[in-house]
């Protein structure tokens, strides 16, 4: 009775979407600019250490809910400590930033509530804006004067709902505009700013705190701790009362086991590390520059890139394929982003920077990805 | 704009369901029945030393996507051995419980199937069939032959949704009656087996396996990694096209950033712990009725348990939570479950059991909550 299963595979393969899992070693020798550990901090020794002893110290998991026994100390002392670099009067950490965003739309969006949301949004919020009770209207990419048509004339709740760095092409949002577009509208404002943690804003904290809009009473931002921070989970930004809203309500966190304790402690020493060393977010930002000027003075087509992300158009979705294999081959792995993970239809390799790449890594990355172009 | 925030916390306040987080220490000294560690391999040496070292060899983090880095040689390694375990073909591994039972909706269930949905089930398979492009009748709780009335009569793919062990008051549904409607229907069926593994069926493998379901070509079984095996994440469990489907279509798996490697190598430890001492299962049920045998003679009102859950009846949410206080301030830690987290309305103590528990630990526990009855 599953047959069906087997027709939507031959369809997809038809149409070069076939996708598989290739485990990777732990020891894989290639270079890797396909994951998002930004700051290059998901194996340092302090991050594997913190990891290691909260598995010691507190076990592998967390046992329950966040509101049973969910919630340890090292959890109330992450979400207090990444709330005040963040620069918010309160956080709250999930299993993984799609709970986040799930978590936040639907705790903050009741009936009544208009949600207009970027077309360019991560496939986390636009799945919470599909759970949420609410009304949502989807506004073209990066476009604040669409946010202000789809508000004008509603009456209760409304919240703009845009990524902060959009994950396929590494664009910032206009963050300062959709803030005023929402204000003008009596509208609050929620931010996903999973690519822009660690890497853009000042020290590293963000494009919302980039945009002078952290700990603001209408602002609610959605990080995650498994790009930049190297471990995994998300968290939920805000004033005290949105995060009391999601303790109390959202199903994601009430329903959810919560976060691992060495997950907890490793994103805490990454946040650490990176407070210690705020240039280590303009080191991975200079990274991506670097490979954009030489990429694209070589031809290759590429948007210049605001934070750590960088796409490259290729023709197809099987010349991209091709593409990041040959790639692979000669010792470099890169990402290849096709439908339905680009919200343009249009395939890419998709490479990420890290604040640690070397002037020889920067190389063999630019000589490797002109060399197999389709 | 946000003041409405402040009148829901007013009328939760109102309504006796105000809930807050209680970090708990490292070196709490009370009896913890109120997390799902059933087998208390949480803080068992393998379990953490296992995580410890993956942080070390792996990172403390997947680092991507499970279909770009997201995948590791140590994933593979946990999907195989829990497949061959739980007596499935495949599995793929997930962040949570919660984003494995969103996948197996919204990939299992294109526009046009029905999803048959039990009364009781876990908030994350309601969330999963709200976001699926299906429609969804929700049948009373236990009824089988609710789920044969609702099927008659549909065309196209069709599915039984319910939970092995609900998690409320440990139950354990008629699984073999469920399949037996479905098939009669042309249905296949969806288990969230969450708190059936580890504790029910032959050497914990659960209640699917319990039914004899385990492997079928038109059941697919869904699993936790943070209850029983003490880390955290989930699994869907099925034929190796319902897996090829998740992996190539699942929107919570591709775009979420794969389990970390400290919870895969955690889960991992447990299973084999498992494997190598299937008594360990027997252990958490006989222990769940003792207390039941027990708390029950005292006059308290608790339904026999199938699982290692047992739900103790209180007279209303706020007795609930001053039961649960008096019990805390006793040193023994139970779970208080109130609405909405309840399906019936009734609020409830919610006792877990471990298959470590100690005859002087129970003796604690019943003296502690019958001493404490409202």
């Amino acid at each position: 009775m599953l047959d069906w299963l087997d027709e939507a595979a031959k369809r997809r393969a038809k149409a070069g979407l076939t996708r598989r899992l290739r485990p990777r070693p732990a020891d894989a020798r290639d270079l890797d600019l396909a994951g998002n550990d930004y700051l290059g901090l998901t194996r340092h020794p302090e991050v594997t250490a913190a990891a290691a002893e909260a598995a010691r110290r507190w076990g592998a998991g967390a046992t329950g809910s966040r509101l049973v026994t969910g919630t340890t100390e090292a959890h109330a002392l992450l979400e207090a400590e990444l709330a005040a670099f963040c620069g918010f009067e309160a956080a709250l950490v999930f299993s993984s930033g799609y709970a986040a965003n799930l978590a936040a739309l639907t705790a903050l969006a009741p009936a009544g509530t208009l949600l207009v949301s970027d077309a360019g949004n991560h496939a986390s919020l636009i799945d919470g804006c599909r759970l949420a009770r609410a009304a949502t209207t989807v506004v073209p990419h990066a476009a604040p004067e669409a946010v202000a048509d789809a508000l004008a004339g509603h009456e209760g709740p409304a919240w703009g709902v845009t990524d902060g760095v959009f994950s396929v092409d590494g664009d910032a949002a206009p963050l300062a505009a959709w803030a005023e577009a929402c204000r003008a509208h009596g509208a609050a404002l929620l931010v996903d700013d999973a690519h822009g943690l660690g890497v853009v804003g000042p020290g590293g904290r963000g494009a919302v705190a980039g945009a002078g809009l952290a700990g603001a009473p209408d602002v609610v931002a959605t990080v995650t701790l498994s790009k930049a921070l190297g471990s995994q989970g998300g968290a939920v930004l805000g004033p005290a009362r949105v995060i009391r809203q999601l303790v109390e309500t959202a199903r994601t966190m009430i329903f959810d086991t919560g976060l691992a304790p060495p997950a907890v402690a490793a994103a805490l020493a990454a946040l650490r590390l990176l407070r210690a060393e705020p240039a280590m977010a303009a080191r991975a930002l200079a990274a991506t520059r670097t490979l954009h000027d030489r990429l694209t003075a070589a031809g290759l087509t590429a948007r210049a890139p605001d934070a750590a992300v960088l796409s490259v158009r290729a023709p197809s979705p099987e010349t991209a394929v091709a593409w990041a294999e040959d790639c692979r081959e000669r010792g470099l792995r890169v990402g290849c982003f096709r439908p339905p993970s680009v919200p343009d239809g249009v395939s890419r390799l998709r490479l990420t920077a890290r604040a640690d790449l070397t002037p020889t890594q920067l190389d063999h990355a630019v000589t490797t990805v002109t060399a197999t172009r389709p």
